[in-house]
């Protein structure tokens, strides 16, 4: 109820402040005799990592996830899973400057409003680290979906952005550099940006793109749980994201229904997919994929007038190592989030007929 | 879990088909002692009546509530309200043309290969007429949210759009016209284009915007249940709809954060808002505003090909009276579903701090 | 959250008032595929129906079932299964004697603190006229469950009971009675005892035993949602409902480890069965029984003081026609309870291995 | 939905088996502001620890709680609080005679049925060591009801009984004496009883009563979540539970009504408190009592014949130091699932009515 379970069958739990003790969570509902790769998983963390590239925040955590419960001999036995990531981190430092401060931008002002306190080392729970938790479940759920792939990458950042579809692109090429943009050059571009925009002290908005393949037919619930509206709830539910849109998206709104309706092969596949592979809210077996628009970070590196608890105007400046754009580390979040939607349905679609 | 059901605390329950006899619901979690406006539930329901202008379906359907339970006296009692609507097409006509074909973009082939077999007269489960219900809720809704103003209107029909923020219009202008955009100038050029539209027998997208004021601070569930996740899900689960920004949207991908950042006012008001009334998930008290694509409706009165539950391609044709554009009745069903997220929300953040 | 829903996948979710137009429900999660007998369904209603013997009460109510949606050519269309059954008797009598009175051991005076109103006639939503929707859901979830075999019958009026074991007795018998016992000697005094209570104007309690046969191995979500867990609160929701015990129940506390023990035969089932065919939480695929306490019905035709809105003590006395003993009527009830949650964790288990 | 999780809004979630790295759980739905005494937390954890008298098992586990998250400054933050506590056991002694064997009423065959594959040390996740976190979760749930007085006790054990109402009874001296039962003659007999069975290498049952005194009126959500039905499923999920009666229990079967009414005093309170509470399903502010059936532990020091794996007779005997009689460290669990329950209902009831 308060927000932090997200799935139906397939549920994550998630806790933990960015300078807590640890973050954690509990996936309940993972089937039993599912032969776990954890390296697998930690490679997925990795990708989230801060620290792994000149491109991205320059903070060093290990992010190295302990399952505690859940898997015997390697194997999923049906009972919940459990597991915590520590916070290298938790020792604070000062943060008497954010103590006291509402960042502009951040959840700062809304969870004193909504809770009358919160945990400010940080950002406390609204911080974005919270996500790897996510990556973790994530992970799990990418390995019971086995035959599915699931693949994001950076389709823009600012201004620069890949023109090609995505079926013009080699999506094995999403880790061959650090802003997991597949089309080398446009990569190139969206490096040298992001560079300059560290350099005045800034940051940068994007979009992630996300193509799922061989999914099967029949996922999603029709009405309230259509796949596409929990996928962008799913979407939406991370940080810094700000709009959601799949098949033709806000295009297809330009299109005349001629156009737009993807006609049928014999074999029930179609000939275009503006749908997006996802009808009357269900999956239809054709590619499914979307867009994701993620906002510039809040923290700059400028100064800017804010407010403090009293609601004086004061001037504060970021602090720390943050991201310039937070879209290339948000990639395999994408993932983590279609994995559990798509898990969760994948198992419920077991029973919507005898 | 099988996706109808709606919200958390103010939860609504639907069921029925197209041509069943009748469709209907029930809404748990209605807080008692609310005085009932019934007439203003039925004023709800003919926004999204068919046959109420001439750019709309010309079907007849009265559309009348009826309700059943949970109102004593005029006022809730804390029990579950159920309601329903008669449907006055329920003699089916001939169906045969679609009772073994699958129509290209709709649902006939993914509930066919979800569930084994569908009800086939007039798309059945999968038609926007269960929307009628959220009208229904959402209604309801609006009254127990009495001092938050939810307005939807139309911002595009196909190419043409609004270039004007929504502060620079007159909002309660929405019923003015058949389109419900409240540029009468531009309104008149989305009448004119439906109209083209349809007398080439196709249809056409566009885009809903919505406008909510007043809400309260402290809305939103932070980290899976963030407000504008919900509201995304919400809106992405109405019929037809391919993608949902809010506040700055995608266009905020291509800004830098000094641009992006809504700076305070001494009283916590922001000076822009960009971040559309949310932040960390929670409303800040600001002005909510989000856009919801729609796409072209998949029924048109041309000639296509399809194919028969037998995999043989076949020619067919839309029968009957479509709308050619969906987007002026989804107006109405926009605010409900925004009224429905809202009201949940609301009631939940009674109990988030002692 | 509301309380009006049960079950996680086969969910029902009631609504309606003993003197309001109609009660009903939804029932969400039904797999499709399900050929329905209608007729069946009806039968079980008529076996929870007023007036159907000398020792019920003598109120005539139709109770007759229409189904609203879901269903198609008789099958369940995996689309929410809506349903009604008018109030025969809306038109209101003269419900003054408690419009401004608490009857004693009724839910009057709950009803008005928690909710500051309440629909009086009839005792509103917190009469048992609401558990007809629940046999009727009951009656589906029994033909999803074709292969087991749900049986209550009464096994106590009073001071009466049957002291032969539930394996000694011909099931089938229970309906040859009017008091729906087994054991036809015994039926003949517990119908004796109710006619006598009901002279005096007064009521009695009894016990409901419950057998289930054929119940497949793996049935319950260990933790907190044990099968045995949800039968008792499905048992325990039933109006004057006061207790449950399931296997060795209450008896059990008074034994040793040793006597207690379900030894194993070769193929896995027990030589004894104290367990209740419910080890962990988990069925095991024996018997699964368990006894359900009835208080005597709360409106006696004596006279009582009881209080008014304002705290004056007052007297009172029951009018129309109540039932002198529930236990009778409660059978079906409690068959459908039992089919409820067997059909949700049925449904659940396909999913719990890979 | 795998069942490891209780409560609507305030909701606990719990992981871990019992040799393990550790178990734990989230407690999500606290509201923020909530003063923790950690201390008092940890004391009922050793209410509940195994080795504390000489009639439990003498295992010796420490069982310290660690906060990891949701507390900041000594107060809730409103977001979820997660916690561990540590196996001290984890490294396994040898398990390898129940590895292929399934103990005899235990739950090691149901498990293997259910999800074709198990934990088997020390009973993996079907071990009541889980409820620890139960009782962490519930002793943050009696800070948050720090007006309700929640108290459970050892009222029999095998034969041996208190025969006092639980009225006449100090319940303030349940900790008073290993076996917690308030009546000291009754406690001396009860723990030579324990000692004697333990001698034998056998086990024995019993009853936990519980008395909840000044809870608030208006709790409890009608039909399906009764205050009792949900009380009845909390204390039913607790190991070895095999009923739970309340109010007049399966005594009150036996009268009639003119006898089991509870008659109203002028305030709204009743002469007579046969109703446990609870009328309706809805707390009317009396005191609400309930008892509690525990089986006699299945481990038992005596031979015993079983089967393995492959269905094959073996004769085995427990190992291990086991508790002789679960009754003693039930009691803190049945208090902490109480207090789980009326926090929910508590926390529900505040948006019932505007």
């Amino acid at each position: 109820m308060a927000g932090n379970s997200f799935g139906n069958i397939f549920k994550l739990t998630t806790f933990g402040e960015s300078h807590g003790v640890a973050i954690g969570g509990i996936i309940d509902g993972c089937p039993a005799g599912l032969q776990l790769n954890i390296e697998a998983i930690q490679t997925e963390l990795n990708r989230r990592k801060p620290g792994q590239s000149e491109i991205v925040t320059q903070r060093k955590e290990p992010d190295a996830v302990n399952f505690l419960s859940g898997i015997f001999e390697g194997k999923t036995t049906g009972t919940p899973i459990g597991f915590i990531i520590e916070n290298a981190n938790q020792k604070s430092k000062d943060y008497s400057h954010i103590k006291d401060t509402f960042r502009p931008s951040h959840a700062d002002y809304t969870y004193q409003e909504k809770y009358g306190t919160r945990d400010y080392r940080g950002g406390g729970r609204s911080s974005a680290r919270e996500t790897a938790c996510r990556v973790v479940a994530g992970a799990i759920a990418k390995q019971l979906l086995k035959d599915v792939k699931i693949q994001a990458f950076t389709s823009s950042v600012g201004n620069i952005k890949i023109t090609k579809s995505y079926q013009e692109l080699d999506l094995d090429l999403v880790e061959a550099n650090a802003v997991r943009c597949p089309d080398s050059a446009i990569a190139e571009e969206m490096i040298s940006k992001i560079k300059a925009i560290r350099k005045e002290g800034d940051t940068i908005g994007g979009v992630v793109s996300c193509v799922i393949q061989n999914a099967p037919k029949g996922l999603g619930e029709p009405v309230f749980d259509k796949l596409h509206a929990d996928l962008g709830k799913a979407m939406l539910s991370i940080n810094a994201v700000k709009g959601f849109e799949y098949g033709s998206g806000f295009d297809g709104t330009k299109m005349k229904g001629s156009q737009h309706n993807d006609l049928f092969n014999e074999d029930g596949s179609t000939k275009s997919n503006l749908s997006g592979g996802i009808q009357g809210g269900i999956s239809n077996g054709m590619d499914i994929y979307f867009n994701v628009a993620f906002k510039p970070v809040a923290t700059i590196m400028q100064k800017q007038d804010t407010i403090d608890k009293d609601g004086s105007i004061i001037e504060m400046q970021g602090k720390g190592r943050h991201d310039p754009c937070v879209v290339p580390r948000a990639v395999p979040i994408v993932e983590a989030m279609a994995a559990l939607v798509l898990a969760d349905y994948f198992l419920l679609n077991k029973i919507s007929k005898l």
